[in-house]
């Protein structure tokens, strides 16, 4: 049976007319056209089989049988509202839990990272009874006004900084302020943020959160440096402000060895409010906000009911709970960690090979590879990036895209099924490419 | 098998630790706790059945096969985002351009109404350049905090108005200024707007947009008087601002007559901008935005993308097609058209024999029934509303609620599948317990 309803063309020209052009696509002259996928592999309309480097909310593998049996069994039973008590979600919230320290302990389910990041900023207003947001350069928090607000990656396209919020430096160690070289470059990147919040004191404002993305992706796969979040928390709650963990793109065991990427920042830091989202449903749409009951209370307090008509769901958490599962089961944490961290392996030697490789770093699943034009002055290498991200698809059937502000990052981020044979093909093929880009582009070549 | 995973009370106890608490219970003090359900039924955990007269998500009847069917086959075949090409969503957005006006023609597929209110709001102001927004009195656009901002219904109790926002009076022909007896409500109501974007211009802002629930909900099951619309438009348009149509609530058949609310207003009225939401998935998060190519093209041209992770993916288009199709095979609509009809004939003849209610009103399966402690004053009889939606829920396992600024209002919203039986079961049970609340508060009836 075919698995079009339409030629491809046609797809095409009917997207074209009905769906709005804000809304891109992949590779937008030779668009990709997807109709199915298993594990970490999508496949076209032809039947052609691509690796999937970059799907990180088919978190547990595209199509995963458990995650569909759940779902449809749920679905067959019931899908009301939180407004009636249900099992499922106090079970899932009680299994979350086991993921947090113990401050972190009230939740609310909504639909997406964007909903929870929303609700994340009401939450640290009304506990702070403040109105400003610091927020870290290139910072992505989502679609909503109130989060193109926050998120400097789209609002200097836009070109409108709205006066209550604030941009501290990314604490990028490969071509920030402060570099690997530095003593500590944690406690020198957390002092950006507390000269910047005196800064703001003496405009007359004050601090309800410095939100966080816990490794923060758009701005370009960056690795916080040691220490960072646990001073910068200090400075904040100084100034009576909280911190907001945004880790809609990386949490659900994606770095291996943690569940959620700010325990990678050690066990004497913990956010105020955690908010989570893609991977959480493996692509229905579910998100989470996660806060102490200090924070819940006062939020509680101001005498609004909060309603979200799906968040929550008996259906949602059926999905949440089966993805749960389905990560202890396949061990998929281990599996980032090992993947992961071969993966890393074999990019870092091929960064020996390539002096277009600037640098290597990652956590479990989630890589970036930085590409330069020259090792001293950091030039970032954009056409080259764009070039490997697309010969990769067109010749070697591997998807990856780029990342960070000069879209010079390749980014790893694929579902944690991700296997070490996947690795090895994919650094053989970058190998491949660089060593005929580099050829074609007259860059040299260290010894190797 | 058993249905539930702990006691009743164990659920209660967990939830009260777990959930944030502004996520309220319906019948706080004895909460129900649901199990399953199946077309306008639900079942607690004592296997006792409730008639559902509320739940306008489960549009097509709760757990309807042909949804689950729909859901389990996309999730088994593929999920990913719109950034890659796929038949469902364009399919899905030709069939809802077929119940549109033809100028409604550019689709955004998003997760909740929420965020589909959030998009308009941005659409509007990227078109218009203006930056604020006329709500109706009493409106709830949504959770967010953008749309909280445009929610008198909210931001009353927040006890914050942003000076960008003006409210309108209520169109209520029942209570608001202008009656049922009045020569022409639509001109008269149309005009408070017009005298509003005068006193918005004195002041030297520019109106961006209008937000009309097609039907006021929450505002107390409002409808609008005939003409409003399209004369609100004109004055809207000369301002330079653009109509949103928030047909969350009661699209997709629901008034019967018509495919969507804003259509009661007759074929001279089309908004600029509509939202879709809680119905359009039966449970299943999915929202959609729907404008002018006009709109579209300037959101397109501020060089931003819009990305919305889950929003229009494979799964939610197959079920948003699913329910289409169970619309139009089971004449649902038609449906809506009789039982609502015969709902609202049965209700009027209640009226006839009990002084207490006030107003029998609604389109469809979208009934008010407005409660009065006198016909004179038309001061609402709150507290008889309560108690006749207790003693319904306890002693006839009825589910209804109220809506309207004093809680006064019985709504009717139920599952589409809501038969003639159902109406007259409901209308039944009305009629005993108001005599007994008549009887036992001493309030005279009328000749009958």
């Amino acid at each position: 049976m075919s698995l079009e309803k339409f030629s491809k063309e046609t797809t095409l020209e009917m997207r074209k007319k009905l769906i709005g052009h804000s809304c891109r696509l992949f590779f937008s002259e030779h668009p990709m056209k997807i109709v199915r996928a298993k594990g970490q592999y999508l496949y076209d309309e032809q039947g052609q089989r691509y690796l999937d480097c970059i799907s990180n909310v088919q978190h547990v593998g595209h199509c995963h049988p458990a995650i569909t049996r759940a779902a449809a069994a749920q679905m067959d039973l019931l899908n009301t509202n939180t407004r009636f008590l249900h099992d499922h979600i106090v079970h899932y919230a009680t299994r979350l839990a086991e993921t947090l320290p113990d401050k972190l302990r009230v939740f609310y389910f909504v639909n997406s990272g964007s909903e929870a990041n929303d609700l994340a900023l009401r939450l640290a207003r009304q506990y702070t009874q403040h109105n400003d947001v610091i927020v870290l350069d290139h910072a992505y928090h989502g679609h909503l006004t109130s989060l193109i607000d926050i998120s400097p990656y789209k609002f200097r396209k836009l070109g409108a900084q709205k006066e209550w919020v604030h941009v501290a430096p990314l604490p990028d160690t490969y071509r920030g302020k402060y570099r690997k070289g530095h003593p500590d470059p944690g406690q020198a990147y957390a002092d950006t943020v507390k000269d910047l919040i005196e800064d703001v004191h003496k405009k007359g404002h004050k601090i309800a959160a410095f939100f966080v993305e816990s490794l923060p992706s758009v701005g370009g796969q960056i690795i916080l440096p040691e220490g960072y979040c646990r001073k910068v928390a200090d400075y904040v709650h100084e100034a009576g402000g909280v911190v907001v963990a945004d880790e809609v793109q990386v949490g659900f065991g994606r770095v291996g060895s943690c569940f959620w990427g700010f325990q990678l920042q050690g066990e004497d830091f913990c956010p105020d409010i955690m908010t989570m989202g893609k991977p959480m449903g493996n692509g229905h749409p579910l998100a989470c906000v996660v806060t102490t009951q200090e924070i819940a209370d006062t939020f509680t307090g101001n005498g609004v009911e909060y309603f979200n008509t799906f968040g929550g769901n008996p259906v949602s958490c059926a999905i949440g709970l089966a993805v749960l599962d389905v990560i202890e089961e396949e061990a998929l944490r281990r599996n980032a960690s090992l993947v992961g961290g071969h993966l890393k392996e074999l990019l870092l030697h091929l960064q020996r090979k390539h002096t277009i490789i600037g640098d290597v770093r990652g956590a479990g699943l989630f890589v970036g590879l930085e590409l330069v034009k020259d090792q001293a002055q950091l030039t970032p290498a954009t056409e080259e990036a764009a070039k490997l991200v697309r010969r990769l698809k067109e010749e070697e059937l591997i998807l990856v895209s780029t990342d960070g502000p000069w879209e010079n990052v390749i980014k790893f981020k694929p579902p944690m099924c991700f296997s070490i044979e996947d690795a090895e093909l994919v650094a053989e093929k970058i190998d491949v490419i660089l060593l005929d880009i580099g050829t074609t582009s007259q860059s040299k070549m260290k010894e190797t």
